[in-house]
């Protein structure tokens, strides 16, 4: 059961002009599932994408890369889940490339006009010939109001759909942002979460979008870590289809502020719900950490705060156990960190208390009131470095018997 | 149950001319156990010790570097476990300083001629009086033959004392080295473990004494993990009483090759001894790191494959779910690495099997070899990198439903 978190019905996932869904079941690894999706992409639209920092990426990466840059005049997506086409060579490549080709030849689009996408089991082949077999179910099921059967789609263990959709208004043009999101573990992003797609009907010059999904990553997939094993799938993707008559192509102009706003709100909304639908994940943490010199040192501290074993399973347990907390700050490699300037705060349930400063436990927590907060779920730990201006939030979950549970199951 | 480790019979555990022990139960933190030990040491010992890299280092660790500042005529080491007195601000330097001064009292010493030591639970104060009103039964109570009785009197939640000892011939001389060591959880130390003492009864001047602790921890407590957490309080002590007739005072001779290579040897016994007992450990897993450039990136890979929670579930899973291994090398931030280069090997119940090249599966590999391999309750990864001569091996366990039991339930 996911934290707090709950798929937006389809009627709520806004179409995004110019861009069609279309899924099928392909078997690709298991039977009766839709497991296969596409997007088609009118022509005109703009599309970046940022991936994973993994260097054994998967081999669909290594082909996305290779044909953005080519240019961006990108028609279509394929996206396949069960297999992640990962840690597969050679064959990997190929079967990556004759995903694009088949796809290409169904709507008459060059192969580096499709960018594909694969997420599941890492090592294992991914059975090309049934994706291919299964894209033209995919292509009869186009339509533009297909999100929430995508979302769906997409899945691995997953146990909800995850997606969000804005619609406001710039310069007097109604603007539609919708995007769909997957992945429950092996989720350290450092570029992207596994997978990602985000569209607007807003028109956004290339270079301007490239930067405008780097801006959007940074503050959303990138901060956030169910167990701290970065994928080798990850990819975030943004299109911008340009069709609802507005064109951004100035970072300075307040249009271009208005959409980065909404485009990061709906990026933050999938990154979250990844962590409420972490792997065995019964909380939602927030490790706010603010006074840094720069961001960097910020996220170092949050990052290793939100990938403790011991304060991940002490949230689970509802355990105050915070000496936990300052040892994890206190091996963050921050620069000579002074422990006896900073403080830490334990918020949840409405309440906030302070839980240590002057280098020791403050004079004024109890337990019981950390014991009470530590009941909720959803908890912000909130340090405060006081070395400096910078701040970064970090988005992690608990680790449950379940997150084990999943993850020793798993492929059974 | 540790993985294939059993304590010493105390009749093994050899005394160190020069060094008695004495153990007494002071009800830090539980009653009816022995959680308070002295160690004395005669006149004419030399004392180096390695500390903990955590900037959030508890206050005995801060008092044990300030007295061997001072220079290493250390007489006698104070043990606590219940109560880490880390986080514990100025209140949990003056208790590790009283601890000093009245040990110091009984034993007609100066205060920084003893070094305290303390592990436990985090921000919570040490209950200084308890322990200095259990310090007159240590005292009584000390004995050269008492090694036994220490290691069980410094656990936390360790399941058994870890102790070794070795008796070899330098120079036409007896030497005996003897340890004791404690930690199950928040061990990935960065200069030692949580707590490790070890004596001989083999002279060496200062410095060297130093170097020799080093290189025996960067060998032995710096290559193992439990789960990636590095403790407030990790201190390894080695002490050298002189007693046995031989001094050491050249890096370069045969005596001191021998002795450096008996020290790392209980190092390595007591470190690994960590790791077979560390929480909720069904298997000892070695990650053995071939080919890279230098020792520290060959660490790097190795630390990354060892603190993967989905690598770690997958052992304890016997799941040869093994594409999690290539993922963890890909992000283990080696430069410019060339997976199509590596290989990876599986080795356990006396068979390896090579499970990955050219950027993927092996051709010869099976999944029913691998479930063999994995189900051994010694399993080890090697992974040659193929880009220079360097090696190292790091020691981890598997992460399993008790790991999450035994660290939701602690201190309740």
């Amino acid at each position: 059961m996911p934290v707090n978190y709950r798929t937006p019905a389809a009627a709520d996932l806004l179409p995004v002009a110019g861009v069609r869904l279309g899924v099928a079941a392909a078997a690709i690894r298991k039977q009766d599932r839709n497991d296969l999706t596409v997007l088609a992409l009118d022509p005109g639209c703009r599309v970046a994408g940022v991936f994973t920092a993994n260097r054994f990426c998967a081999a669909p990466v290594h082909v996305c890369r290779r044909h953005l840059q080519l240019g961006s005049d990108v028609h279509a997506l394929v996206i396949n889940t069960g297999i992640a086409n990962a840690g597969t060579g050679e064959q990997g490549w190929q079967a990556a490339a004759e995903s694009c080709a088949a796809l290409g030849l169904l709507l008459g689009i060059a192969d580096r006009q499709v960018l594909p996408f694969s997420t599941g089991v890492i090592l294992e082949p991914l059975p090309v010939d049934r994706l291919i077999a299964g894209l033209p179910d995919c292509v009869a099921d186009l339509r533009a109001d297909n999100w929430h059967a995508a979302a769906h789609a997409i899945m691995t263990t997953d146990t909800v759909a995850k997606a969000a959709s804005r619609r406001l208004e710039i310069d007097g043009r109604s603007v539609t942002i919708t995007g769909i999101s997957k992945g429950a573990g092996m989720i350290r992003p450092n570029m992207a979460t596994m997978l990602g797609f985000i569209a607007t009907d807003a028109g956004v010059a290339a270079p301007l979008l490239q930067q405008l999904l780097r801006e959007a990553a940074d503050e959303s997939f990138n901060c956030i870590s169910v167990d701290g094993d970065t994928s080798t799938n990850d990819s975030l993707i943004l299109i911008a289809t340009g069709q609802a008559g507005i064109e951004c192509s100035d970072a300075g102009s307040p249009a271009y502020a208005q959409l980065r706003e909404a485009v990061t709100a709906v990026a933050m909304e999938l990154a979250q719900a990844i962590i409420r639908d972490g792997e065995g994940a019964s909380k939602f943490i927030t490790v706010a950490v603010e006074g840094g010199r720069d961001r960097q040192e910020c996220k170092r501290v949050g990052y290793a705060v939100a990938h403790s074993p011991l304060v991940k399973t002490a949230f689970f347990a509802s355990d105050p156990n915070l000496g936990r907390i300052l040892a994890a700050i206190g091996y963050a490699d921050v620069d000579a960190l002074d422990v006896n300037r900073l403080r830490v705060w334990l918020a949840g349930g409405g309440r906030e208390i302070l839980v240590a400063e002057n280098g020791g436990r403050a004079a004024s927590y109890s337990e019981s009131d950390g014991a009470r907060i530590m009941r909720a779920d959803e908890i912000t730990v909130r340090v405060e470095l006081e070395r400096g201006p910078a701040r970064a939030a970090v988005y992690t979950c608990d680790l449950s018997y379940d997150y084990v549970k999943i993850n020793a199951d798993y492929r059974s």
